[in-house]
């Protein structure tokens, strides 16, 4: 029996179903993105690939064996609450951790080295130095240190900057000061000038870069004031708490690739906050060919016994 | 009898004189910026400090030893006619090698990851993602690879990105391809999407980044055209063979920290060109700490006999 995999994958570089036919020519493919697909018997899909799947739709596939996330993240499809109990299945792909490395260091350069007042300085025409604290006082904390989190730090490392990183378990890796747990969490925040976030969206997560936490952060640092960089998942960060620290000097810039609301509204105060550096949800984008490799290699490995990897725990929501 | 030191320094961190009296407190210092040196007699003076000393001044001090170089480069002091044929030690320190990595690597990114077009999105309030090409996809050549552009290289290489380097003789260095001399330039620009220049200012830089080397860089890279990043001297720039090729597309974009006149007139088309970064000859700063301790170091090492270190080679000018 031919194998029937259902696509939902609403990114736009993603919408074409092209490199999936191409790596499972043996398979048959149901693309959600298609008006025709609504008709389809989702009773034959034994696998599913998806981002923010409509609630239920998963449901209706009585005959799912397995989730496929497009993603690192898994907060998009935890949202169904109809979500049928099979294994999820997180992309983790180096595709996706060298374009989130890039983000990362790009934005705590552009913090550190003050880009954007330079940028302001060309706009208009002057020339003018500004102070430049060395890498090694400034202390970075990660928020959410797996692999993401670790690569980041490998290369920040090779700056000079002193590394520390907090999650829900200790982590040993060399050259960072491993913090876990929430009885941990305020003594991190304390010794972290540059909070980088890449937390995902779980309910212990939601909202917890808010006023509390950047009031934590601290003090001491080159700029007086800490700096607040979210590549993670929107839902973790409270915006008006940003915000209103950005503008009273609470933080001395922030650097937000995700927000509570995407697209982010044109309305919203954040566009137009000077120390605050926004990007569209383009920290890292799933490369369709690696996806469509990563779907492929895993079925494979599903159907001949040897089991999925890099599965969601459900009790941790990651 | 006291060892006398002439300071003759400029940058504005390094106008006070306090830390090399902290450092040398049993030697006795003229700073040129105070108006009373004009006075003082430089046939004391055994050694110099200098950055862009007056023509004549170091050839006034009949008695000198040996002149420092407040930086890495020495072009300012080679400018002077009457430049008497002594040792000149270059100032090569981590404080100065860690900032100016920072700067390429910073500027690299902002490159790769379109940084100027989201930051005009943002003032737009506009929300949409730009293609994404992945490291390994961009070919950097770093010209000039010495201490500077290896650990430049180093960095970069931690993201994925293909390297090359050009140099006046081979260099061997792990993942870096190598090319050097007259012959091999333009095969290496051929291979080059990012150029980041970090040559010293010498008769054969002069004039190097001109509308001849700009046609030659490779134009089958991910953005269809090169880019151009110099953070060496402003002297190896014709700055209207790049404003011209950043005007009709035969450069994707550019960032420059040295200009042919600094500081940057105001008047300068430059400043407006919106796919060129501008900064103010701050990609590294010497730290005052970090160049009085070094100038101490190199005299107990003169005056011990183990001999200075770093010294320039007058025949290559660098």
């Amino acid at each position: 029996m031919t194998t029937t995999i259902l696509l939902d994958l609403k990114w736009e570089n993603l919408k074409s179903d092209r490199t999936f036919r191409q790596a499972m020519p043996e398979c048959q493919f149901i693309n959600w993105a298609d008006a025709e697909s609504k008709k389809a018997d989702l009773s034959q899909v034994k696998y599913a690939v998806v981002w923010g799947p409509e609630p239920g739709l998963l449901g209706r596939c009585s005959n799912l064996e397995a989730i496929f996330s497009v993603g690192a993240g898994v907060d998009h499809i935890f949202s169904d609450p109809d979500l049928p109990n099979l294994p999820i299945v997180r992309f983790v792909d180096p595709m996706l951790t060298g374009p989130m490395v890039e983000w990362v260091v790009l934005q705590v350069l552009m913090q550190v080295r003050q880009q954007r007042r330079y940028d302001q300085q060309q706009r208009d025409h002057q020339w003018g130095e500004l102070p430049q604290p060395s890498a090694p006082k400034f202390r970075i904390g990660i928020m959410g240190f797996g692999e993401l989190g670790q690569a980041c730090a490998q290369q920040l490392l090779g700056f000079g900057f002193a590394m520390n990183a907090w999650s829900n378990s200790p982590k040993d890796v060399e050259g960072v000061t491993s913090y876990f747990g929430n009885d941990q969490l305020s003594e991190f925040l304390a010794n972290t000038d540059i909070l980088v976030s890449l937390l995902p969206l779980t309910q212990a997560t939601t909202g917890i870069i808010n006023q509390q936490l950047i009031d934590g952060l601290a003090k001491d640092g080159p700029f007086g004031a800490p700096i607040v960089i979210n590549a993670g998942r929107g839902g973790s960060q409270v915006e008006s708490d940003i915000l209103s620290a950005l503008q009273d000097g609470r933080l001395h810039g922030a650097s937000l690739d995700v927000f509570e609301t995407e697209p982010l509204p044109a309305n919203s105060p954040l566009w137009d906050q000077p120390n605050l550096i926004i990007t569209p949800h383009a920290a890292a984008m799933s490369d369709p060919d690696a996806l469509a490799a990563h779907v492929a290699n895993q079925i494979a490995r599903h159907e001949d016994g040897r089991g999925l990897e890099n599965l969601v725990d459900r009790s941790l929501g990651y």
